[in-house]
């Protein structure tokens, strides 16, 4: 059996989320395993850490690849990525529903192309146009 | 206490990479713990996983953030990402250290600036540039 290699592969950095929010790693699991669910994801693996003195990374592994986010709360920054191979999952409903929970504003956000070629841009937003 | 946002991701395809190497969780999973150690990045988290009926995907959380492999052995394609915040660690040596070892050419690899503005583009290579 064959797979295509095409995937979709989502950066997206956040600024002034709560440093709440970004320090609560019961939280943040849920916010990523309902954005996995809604994006048609399928979860077969987890980790997810809380650093001292603060600070959490969580990772969900995927069928289709993998969902995480690096938090620094004291900063009000999260950077979260969402690789997703194939068609059928789409790693922006993630991204979305996981700004739409977290609040704070997009300070970077690239959507890549993999597996197809050299890896281009789908979307770029910048600063200008992502607030 | 306050950390820099600033980090590094680095994504990168491989192509024509031996079937039994991608189909070898055990295998992949030494190979990203030495490129993690030999990068100085701190393992914190693992998951690893083998598919039905090929294929393996693994993730390493560190301290720094994560180190990732999405293999497809049949079409000899893997996927790599390595997102380290701050500067102590160089996620290129990680890059570098596994490309070695799985042998291969590389399809596509992009070196992301995240955590200081809009992500940017550190290197880039396409298919020519690349082989």
């Amino acid at each position: 059996m064959s797979f295509s290699t095409y995937g979709r592969h989502v950066t997206m950095d956040l600024r002034e989320v709560s440093f709440d929010k970004l320090n609560d790693a019961e939280y943040l699991k849920e916010v990523l395993v309902e954005a996995a669910t809604r994006s048609g994801a399928t979860i077969v693996g987890e980790s997810f850490i809380r650093f001292n003195p603060q600070g959490v990374t969580g990772v969900l592994v995927l069928s289709e690849s993998h969902l995480s986010i690096h938090t620094y709360p004291e900063e009000g920054f999260a950077a979260i990525d969402c690789y997703t191979c194939g068609t059928t999952v789409d790693p922006e409903i993630a991204t979305d529903y996981i700004k739409a929970e977290l609040g704070g504003r997009i300070a970077g956000y690239r959507a890549l192309r993999r597996g197809s070629g050299p890896i281009e841009d789908l979307h770029v937003l910048g600063l200008a146009a992502a607030n």
